[in-house]
């Protein structure tokens, strides 16, 4: 049996990361079945050169073909351009890839924050269903979007953080969490419903309610954050959170900055999951300031990969990159330079594979 | 002459440290027209004991009879209340104060990051028009909410951004920006036109024009950040940032994590301005945890009380006390626990006056 993977490297460095996240899946050999990789197009270049941003094509392959996917990054126009709309946010929506999951932890042994985190981003709603519309009025232009916070869609990414954090709870038992918040697993719900009461309101109920109604989640903490001080918060303390479970808009604000406290952007990976499919995506951008330099950091995107096969059941194979990954951190010599070193994408990635 | 100001401390250490920010405007003597303070009521705890969060008596005193006003901090309730409706989104909005100006320094001297930006957040839109909805749908409820983005509205946010950088490029030239951003004066639109290409399209764009459309701005930089490569950015490297503008939600967001860049939020002060009304506000919540221990950190609301001041014209007694506060800080001696003290907001305030 063979392994279809979707690539989707689309614009700027995604085209240099994810080849390498390829390589070091070829790498595991007889690990995982053997991975069948079919480039496909999508994003702001593809928009530039053909008119579509997200080519039906690219769905199709996805949906009739795949079993999972890889994608890249993309970039944004610099003014609005009739027709564009961003790939990635629609890629979601088309295979209903409700939750991004994008676990943020620090390598113990490297100083810094000691950080071990999943935010749990729900991925389908919020100001990301792009309802918007623009008047004329008296006194110029005036613009409306639209947020959407639905029960359906609260419940089931409550579902998953708290699944994420019973699962958690048994890893815990066999690593070693050094320095790391000692209490009971933990779920974190972002909100701000001081101001949104209707809609974050919603939202926090309803997350509530999943820990009520479930018996398997009774031993998990349920904890709440304004979003505000959830930024704050997590830069004072980052130890204290486990698993954050947030809005879309929220969750991408919130992994960002989890993502500096870690030391780089380059370093984080998560998932856009659903039931039956799952896309790893680095959370970086397509930093068109270092696009073709060779040296983007291209772990965050090998670590999505191994959530890719985690999420697919090849658990074994996946703790082996991220052991890989780990250990090249730890050593500290061959790194690119957002993590202060002078070593290329290609020269990071080979130190990777080497230690499989 | 005198200077009517209502004082709403509302709920939580608002009722410990807007009265500290009345001691030390008290305590300049001469140097502003005596202070008439009238103590006006607002809040959660109001709302719990008469109804109303916000009772049309203060927002009358204030239009009538005040010159300015300081407000505290308010609590939120744990679950949706019927009825209630933040008093400080009221007020705002009452008393079109339009800019939300939050200054958030690093005092030189100090080791941490070396921070000095002015966050310049809209005031009165975004989703905090409070336009929500619910309904009943088969897959369960499902709610709304508008965010509102005005060409108005981000005009004249715009605006206050730039005359902001102007009057920092002024400053720079006599005082010693140590370690801190050489170039020259600079201001960062924050959106998220990646998604929300009508709403923060409209906001980016039209702040653009601010500059093109007004000689004054010419030498001023323009830069932008998407609100989460913002947050990253932020922690990365603060000090290349000098004005942030952006929409209402965003600001909030921003502000809470400069806050932790600065060590406490119980440094950060903001007034809420508008063409003839300001009101001075600490960024910091109610924090029901550590109300009624004396524990709260006043500097602050004293802080807020110093940008009141400034923005009436009394610059000289504003600058005597963030004077006396940055030398309290450097001093290092009386401080409340949140930066490390062991110190009361009696004890502060005190060491504060002191120094006048
Ligand atoms: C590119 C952009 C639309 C996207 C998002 O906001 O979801 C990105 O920031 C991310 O986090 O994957
Ligand atoms: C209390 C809350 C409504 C308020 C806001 O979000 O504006 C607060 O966080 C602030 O920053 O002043």
């Amino acid at each position: 049996s063979t392994l279809k993977l979707g690539m989707i490297p689309a614009d700027g460095i995604g085209k240099e990361v994810i080849p390498c996240a390829q390589r070091v899946l070829e790498a595991l050999g007889s690990a995982i079945p053997k991975p069948e990789f079919i480039p496909l197009l999508a994003g702001w270049e593809e928009f530039k050169k053909n008119g579509k941003a997200l080519p039906e094509e690219t769905i199709r392959v996805l949906k009739e073909e795949c079993d999972g996917a890889m994608f890249g990054s993309v970039s944004s126009p610099s003014h609005k351009v009739q027709g564009y709309s961003s790939p990635i946010v629609a890629l979601r929506k088309h295979l209903d890839l409700y939750a991004n999951v994008r676990p943020v932890s620090s390598v113990s042994g490297i100083p810094g924050p000691k950080i071990n985190m999943v935010i749990v981003r729900e991925n389908t709603e919020c100001l990301y269903i792009k309802k918007e519309e623009i008047h004329d009025s008296p006194q110029g232009k005036i613009s409306f979007a639209t947020r959407q916070i639905s029960e359906r869609a609260s419940s089931r990414i409550g579902k998953m953080a708290f699944e994420i954090a019973l699962r958690r709870a048994e890893e815990r038992k066999v690593k070693n969490w050094e320095g790391w918040w000692e209490g009971p697993s933990k779920v974190t719900i972002v909100h701000k419903s001081n101001v949104l009461s209707v809609t974050d309101g919603l939202f926090r109920e309803t997350v509530r309610k999943v820990k009520e109604m479930d018996e398997r989640f009774k031993g998990v903490l349920m904890e709440e954050q304004l979003v505000d001080s959830m930024v704050y918060r997590m830069f004072r303390e980052p130890e204290i959170f486990d698993v954050v479970v947030a809005p879309n808009l929220y969750g991408d604000i919130i992994s960002d900055g989890a993502a500096a406290l870690v030391g780089s952007l380059g370093l984080v990976p998560s998932i856009n999951a659903g039931d039956d499919f799952v896309m790893g995506e680095p959370v970086h951008g397509s930093a068109p300031d270092i696009e073709g330099k060779g040296m983007a950091n291209p772990i965050a995107s090998i670590r999505s990969a191994s959530l890719l096969l985690a999420s697919m059941g090849y658990t074994t194979p996946a703790a082996k990159i991220n052991t890989a990954v780990d250990s090249v951190l730890l050593q500290g010599k061959v790194l690119t330079p957002d993590l202060g070193g002078k070593s290329t994408t290609t020269e990071v990635t080979e130190e990777i594979i080497k230690r499989l």
